[in-house]
């Protein structure tokens, strides 16, 4: 399984184009839940959620994944150095070939919690491990929510054996996962593929909380991904780490990397054995899947209104376009102008300008859609107005920045910045 | 004059403290403004304001700094790679040793305007130079505001050549030019010191526009110091780099650096020699001058209701310290945590956690004014609706984190995020 020439990351093809995921809206993302059936359920995996009432709200908020027998599972993980206990379990036990389960809760972070946090953690993979029949080593633990409270253990623990107790492989109770990681989103997120290889079809299907506190630098807060797929150990993680470079790593709602991301892939190996590409072909689908689901993310980010679907052409390497695209997506003077639905040129360059990489501005342009309303250095003049109203109409603002004539391109998505998260995040209180 | 061993520099002192600087609050401000009399006001120097109209507002926007003969100048500027026009005249020509004016409009910064904007930042320093009748070479230019348009010359020329014949000693004058470099500012900033030295008193005043568009990496958006003491330009230049980089570059509103920032030391000479340790005091009182500066932009951000007083303490090193309080001073969650008054540890400490520096969560404590809320990685039992109550009440909010045991230390000031400023700078057009 060759990976080092996967065709999405060859310097020499174009970048992913805009054209191969779609623009998030409340429509597609509707559309995209609605179409999961239960062909596109990847095999070998059983899965169940409850209301373990960890959330004041009374919304599902547990959920157990389970595989049939031990598989493959990678992950990668927030590069914060103040994390969650749950990511050091998973952290130190993955990449591993005896997965069996996950255990995921919501609406508590058990991050900052010290040593009862650690042996919460432990006790609830202990409790899954006793519950499916496996070892405790076997067991994965995510949680999201909350940081510096302790998990209400009195809760979690009979709400797993529970949901252990009526797991199922149906495509409806793996929503219910999708619900139950969620926490201020709006909605459940999920992008799922069934792509075709030599010895038949295999299948993804990726999940993710966003929301706040997002700027994976490893993850989004958590994030699952389930595949038939047969892959080992370390190709399941040099493949995670390819596609989430490319994707989920390239996201931002608000600039701040969680104590808590996590992305874990999860691979039965019910399908067909891969050969020649496939691996190529299965990376490059799940990078495809997991970027619709970054876009979700930022699609409703807290308080968003609109994201920007940025693209940084012409830097010195692909390094220095993605400091400028995290330096523009990172600008509350460019966010606040995307909530305002203002074509305002100065502040993207400018942004651009100090991200501590080269840049020439005599080279510099800018297009919004497909207008280009500042070309090698100077203004141009464009309708104003117009560009304006369709920026206002249109939930993803398309931004092409192009800085030189070099080889460094990159992607990346980001939120903005409305008086909403500002309301939200004001209002919640420690 | 040895610098190598100035106080605050020294690295077995401990660091300025916040007694040293007055809590910034509208009452502090007026007190500060009404205390500058003639007695304050650096000797060698006369000044003129006036309303050119470029300013949709009608107020003053147009101001004349004249030295009675050439003097030394130094200045410091933004390492945005995308410059102003001004900056660029500016950078050329300091340090220099025959300043004789420097003419600053506010409403347009000349910044993206391309050749033309080169052009008109020339021709404003030509007609300085005619009006005061010197050199071109000896005329610096500021310029602050909208980015992207040309300057209105046909404004600008016969409004430099009236306020050159009328400048003045005074200190209404001094005032006038304060007031004339604000744009979104809400009050006019400046300090002022008198600092005795051997052979008696030198003066020191500074200045500055703030509001928006603030990280400077080198200075505020635009900024000018002026006293009588006797500085060659190369040491003019050290003591302004050395007090810059503990005071004006230790701010932020909102991590946007400008691409207008500049710092101005004009020095005219009139004052008593300096000797012994002269110079060390020197710098001491203007990085003390320049840090009440600094927390009157912040305390004047753009929207801002509060401003963090921010402490970092046993980082490996100074420079580890600074990345950390920069990462906090920049999280849109810590600052809507400060807008809400909001005790939010949590957010504090992993936003210190990413900032790619090392930090031992098991020896992390955070203060917020004197209640310890988080310490050696645990987080602490304290009365959050009394402390709520008083970070509500209180515009500069004190918070002190430890890292660790090494000897890296830091302060930083920082604006909150609120509601205005997502209103304000949403609705802001090109």
């Amino acid at each position: 399984m060759p990976l080092a020439n996967l065709p999405f990351l060859d310097e020499s093809e174009p970048f992913l184009d805009e054209s191969e995921t779609a623009v998030i809206d409340p429509d597609s993302v509707q559309r995209i839940i609605d179409s999961l059936d239960q062909a596109h359920v990847p095999r070998g995996f059983k899965f169940g959620s409850t209301t373990a009432k960890i959330k004041p709200s009374g919304k599902p908020d547990l959920c157990l994944v389970v595989a049939d027998r031990p598989v493959t599972a990678a992950g990668i993980y927030t590069q914060n150095q103040i994390v969650a206990a749950p990511v050091v379990i998973c952290r130190d036990l993955t990449p591993m070939n005896d997965f069996r389960a996950v255990v995921t809760c919501s609406g508590n972070a058990n991050a900052c919690t010290g040593q009862r946090g650690m042996d919460d953690a432990k006790r609830m993979a202990d409790v899954t491990a006793s519950a499916v029949g496996c070892d405790r080593t076997q067991v994965l633990v995510m949680s999201t929510g909350i940081i510096g409270h302790p998990l209400p253990m009195e809760k979690i623990e009979p709400s797993i054996e529970s949901v252990a107790a009526n797991l199922s492989a149906d495509h409806a109770a793996l929503l219910g996962v999708a619900e139950a990681i969620r926490t201020t989103d709006q909605f459940s997120k999920l992008a799922h593929r069934t792509v075709e290889l030599t010895g038949g079809p295999v299948r993804i299907f990726a999940t993710a909380k966003g929301a706040g506190m997002i700027e994976p630098n490893m993850a989004t807060m958590l994030s699952m991904v389930l595949t038939d797929a047969p892959l080992d150990a370390a190709t399941a993680q040099a493949i995670l780490k390819r596609a989430a470079d490319q994707s989920l790593n390239r996201i931002s709602v608000d600039g701040h990397t969680s104590t808590n991301d996590t992305l874990l892939l999860l691979a039965s190996g019910e399908g067909p054995s891969l050969s020649g590409d496939d691996a190529d072909k299965f990376c490059a689908a799940l990078a495809d899947a997991l970027i619709e689901l970054g876009k979700m993310i930022v699609a409703d980010g807290e308080g968003a209104k609109h994201y920007m679907d940025l693209s940084i052409r012409g830097a010195t390497d692909d390094a220095a376009a993605e400091k400028m695209a995290r330096s523009i997506a990172a600008s509350p003077l460019v966010k606040t102008a995307i909530t305002g639905g203002d074509p305002n040129w100065g502040r993207i360059v400018s942004a651009a300008g100090y991200a501590g990489v080269e840049l020439n501005a005599a080279t510099t342009s800018l297009t919004i859609f497909d207008v280009v309303i500042y070309r090698d250095g100077v203004p141009q003049d464009f309708d104003a107005k117009s560009l304006s109203r369709r920026m206002k109409a249109t939930q993803q603002i398309d931004l092409e920045l192009t800085v030189g004539t070099g080889p460094g391109n990159t992607r990346f998505w980001a939120s903005d910045l409305t008086k909403a998260y500002v309301d939200f995040n004001s209002e919640y209180t420690t």
